[in-house]
């Protein structure tokens, strides 16, 4: 096993009524001036932005809105948010959404005291050492980010899509209402089981491991396994979505890590495809993932023999997570994701970026280079 | 399944060479003067006092000590120790040892800040809302304390032994390097064991449950029930021991218990032996469980198949435990414990003191009264 470091400090606050206590935590963590920052239309249709909204009028919070944020959420409207807090005087973001939404939000925090352009932090040109500080509520389970160091933010003048890992982004609290997942469409809730699942996959598959790690993220795997089809037959069922929901925090918080070395290759392969072609972050992974395993499993394949015996119930791993993708309506092939085959230049053009120009590796179970990310998108195209 | 709080903001770091960073996280959590509080002599002999006194030196950072620290910590220490960090102008204790370390070190930090007795704290007379910050090099894996918001006290004065639970008391960091355990002895070391496994048990005990928590609490209580056995005949096993050690911060740190309703009826009910007798926690736990297990098995006899089926491999679970604390060397009922059986006063005694004089219950998966308390301590007692 790996020494290991492990922080999560932010604050959960789960179940039916758990909105009420928004302002409690609100100002718990010091908010003065809340900046409320979401995506499309659902969370107002849903009366859930209404309803924040008489709680922190109701407290005495002052706040302003900035909506938009769209899947893979953008620089440009960081960029907006980051003027927005200066010329508002903001002191607090507040998430209310999914992981876009909460990247955004992290990216506006890491913004806002910055002399510099926020795409550094993103670009590996500088490190943040302050931010301002973030909360959560929770409307779509799957990025882990209400409890995670990591932020994803795509560049859309440049077309590249780019991770940024800092501890002073873990959101300060996260609000989590299993209920407010009731709504969401079967393709949305099954891209959402697909990321989980692969926070911990990315990093269950790492060379060493320690047991006590092993057998917490077998669990959650096999719980969510279990949990993502009847949930999307059973879209109102509150125990499911609150193991779904729960799940998607602890397999991001880096629980499901400790004493191990995360891998990230298939989701750097997937943050290609869903730059080039828009498609959703989990069908993105769905598609890669069996690819990937077909790719490097001759490193250990005893780690294969694992995850089919404590997950899989001994069942082949790469059939069996083709077969329980499908069975989620999810892709498990590039064709299968955007309906068409990938051209050549096109997966040139993802392995060059994935390899910022042929320089840089990415995984750890497996490093890849350009060409062996070009041979896994090859794979994955058939 | 209940609404839940999860808050686990105690910074830990992990490995071989964990100790080297700890003028790290004692300035970043902004310590200035520290009071070094440890128990007898081990850490001494060890090495691990003269590396501590050594970094904290080298780092400019000024310090105190106070050793002494007995097992069921004593008021009287934690009493001398606030005089002494008022005295020396501490504002932050170094807790360097196991769970009664860390106790005594969170009893101090509550006593600095507070007018009052630090006794109210323990007594309900008084919710503490301020508490100087405590850190910790732990090397007794048992209690959680170094994750936890509990902290248990014995009046030494009074004879009585009492829990406090408060947020404010959770750690701000935890050092933990598996390679301090190698030399705990057997007995110690099978105490911790059945501390950890009671901590999610105390939880997995619930008359309400999420299923996400109880396969990580299953996992938990599989492994830590494997590891047991093994570290006891092979004790410089790094990986078992680093397994056992991140079991026992996360069987305690809320993790195993989210959705659930806590029950730490067994542990209440130790607290009058170990008061009593002057015995081990852990050994104390031990020699409960079974018959408090057989009292109140009706209440709910799925949870108790469960707990069969998926932590003991469908053996019969009150019979399987009491097998499993003599495989490590622990008594499993009082006689065992104590070398003869309690006598009826001391029963009383006992019963009159955990019902703090017949108006209080304890547990929740069943509540438990004097009555009821007395009926346990009989039936552990054949």
């Amino acid at each position: 096993m790996t020494d290991f470091h492990f922080y999560t400090p932010s604050e959960i606050v789960f179940g039916r009524s758990s909105e009420e206590q928004l302002p409690i935590v609100l100002s718990k963590y010091g908010a003065r001036k809340v900046l409320v920052h979401y995506g499309g239309g659902s969370a107002e249709r849903s009366g859930l932005l209404p309803k924040i909204r008489t709680l922190l009028s109701g407290s005495g919070i002052p706040f302003c809105e900035l909506g938009g944020v769209v899947p893979n959420p953008r620089l440009s409207l960081v960029r907006e948010g980051i003027a927005l807090c200066r010329r508002e005087g903001i002191d607090f973001i507040l998430a209310v959404g999914g992981g876009s939404v909460i990247d955004s939000s992290k990216a506006i925090g890491y913004g806002v005291p910055y002399e510099g352009d926020v795409w550094d932090f993103f670009d590996a040109k500088a490190v943040a050492v302050k931010a301002l500080p973030v909360g959560v509520v929770l409307t779509i389970p799957a990025s882990g980010s209400e409890m995670s160091d990591s932020t994803v933010i795509t560049n859309d003048a440049l077309g590249l899509k780019r991770g940024c890992n800092n501890d002073i982004c873990r959101p300060k609290f996260a609000i989590m209402n299993p209920e407010r997942t009731f709504t969401l469409p079967a393709y949305q809730t099954a891209c959402g089981v697909t990321d989980i699942l692969m926070h911990t996959m990315e990093r269950y598959f790492s060379k060493t491991h320690m047991d006590i790690t092993d057998a917490i993220a077998e669990a959650l795997l096999r719980t969510v396994m279990d949990a993502g089809p009847k949930v999307i037959a059973d879209p109102e069922n509150y125990d499911l979505r609150a193991s779904i929901m729960w799940a998607g925090s602890l397999s991001h918080n880096g629980l499901t890590g400790c004493g191990g070395v995360s891998d990230f290759g298939t989701h750097r392969l997937e943050h290609e495809l869903s730059t080039l072609y828009g498609v959703a972050h989990g069908a993105g992974l769905a598609a890669i993932w069996c690819f990937w395993a077909e790719y490097v499993k001759s490193e250990d394949p005893s780690r294969f023999e694992s995850f089919s015996k404590n997950v899989l119930g001994g069942k082949e791993p790469i059939s069996a997570m083709r077969d329980f993708f499908h069975s989620i309506g999810m892709p498990a092939s590039i064709p299968e994701l955007i309906g068409r085959k990938a051209t050549e230049d096109e997966i040139e053009l993802m392995s060059l970026r994935c390899s910022r120009g042929g320089s840089f590796r990415v995984g750890n179970f497996k490093e890849l280079g350009k060409k062996e990310m070009q041979d896994i998108y090859n794979l994955a195209n058939q």
